[in-house]
């Protein structure tokens, strides 16, 4: 028979080990990834050739700053295909997407869309960054637990 | 040496903790911040100014019914940007609304589209419902674990 | 008193236990629907009736092939409501539907769509498949893990 007291002793050691089995496990693939708790992350995907969408998701970008705060919110706005005129240096929302810039938010031309439009970065916004393909990059952000949303 | 009989008590003792551990740190965040499993949730999101886009939302409603079943599945469309226009009292749908609304659904503008269009809620279809940003409502639906889509 | 020895073997064997468990509890949703870790998953939804967003999702189709490896991604192209036309036998973009279905990707068409529309199998491209409901088709593989992207 074992003692009461020692049953206890291996209980004890094993809730121990069970705990931090458990925190290896069971954590969501986004904490895993990014290690941390890292507060909201956002992608807006821009994909359409028209100025009414390019503006929209510059509004979302202004709202969703002033929903959870500037320093609380990382964002991304990714552009590909059609949407790539929003990045273009005679974008009618040139403006704006420095403004969108200045405030924080990153914003990506996707240079697979580049290639396939003869576009070089000279063509492009100054100050704007660059992902090899803007379809992967967002759904490498959704795998690793951002919001993706498409205005 | 433990006896077997002693063994055995110890790993049930372990299992039981071990199950409802389990149950606690493993559970998908969706149903750890609903408190229960909730059956089918789906937001729909409506961004775009066209009457053909506002339909196929409707469609998508009836869809979504038909296929899980009125009752057991909890439906929101939301509208912002240049989609509040769906829900404006002379929506080119406001009929198709008001059967959606009927059928269980939830709809709801969003307020800060609202403001930025002076629209006051005398310009907008009775019985649907407000949000404060339509992107939030449907970042944070997804986040408890509802699809999303976008029609 | 246990010995340690004893104290040990018990720990090993709830240790085993715990792995097991831990496997059966904490898998993600997608993991344990697939029954394997099945590499990239991604689905394209179609739902406009603009040939330039038709070609901009078989662009995408070309871009995740490329940046994953054709044979490392599945990729479900689901065409519903306003983008049925893609799937039409007479669409502008048939020749290259074609091709991205002799690439691997899979292409359903809507069968409620169809319905609604009196279209029949006949008077769609060949060699595609086909879905009782499009979004319900969109919304099962997300929930199996897949990523969903709108074009």
């Amino acid at each position: 028979m074992i003692g009461t007291h020692a049953k206890k002793s291996v209980i004890s050691a094993l809730g121990a080990v069970l705990l931090v089995a458990a925190g290896l496990f069971c954590l969501p693939p986004a904490a895993q990834s990014a290690g941390q708790h890292t507060g909201h992350r956002v992608v807006l995907q821009v994909s359409d050739d028209s100025p009414k969408t390019w503006n929209q998701a510059l509004n979302v970008v202004k709202n969703i700053q002033q929903a959870y705060g500037k320093d609380k919110v990382r964002i991304e706005v990714v552009a590909f295909g059609n949407g790539i005129g929003m990045l273009k240096m005679d974008s009618e929302v040139g403006n704006r997407v420095g403004e969108a810039l200045q405030s924080g938010a990153k914003v990506y031309a996707c240079e697979n869309t580049m290639r396939g439009r003869k576009l070089s970065k000279d063509d492009m916004l100054s100050s704007i960054g660059y992902v090899p393909a803007g379809v992967i990059e967002i759904i490498n952000k959704q795998k690793q637990g951002w919001s993706v949303i498409r205005p």
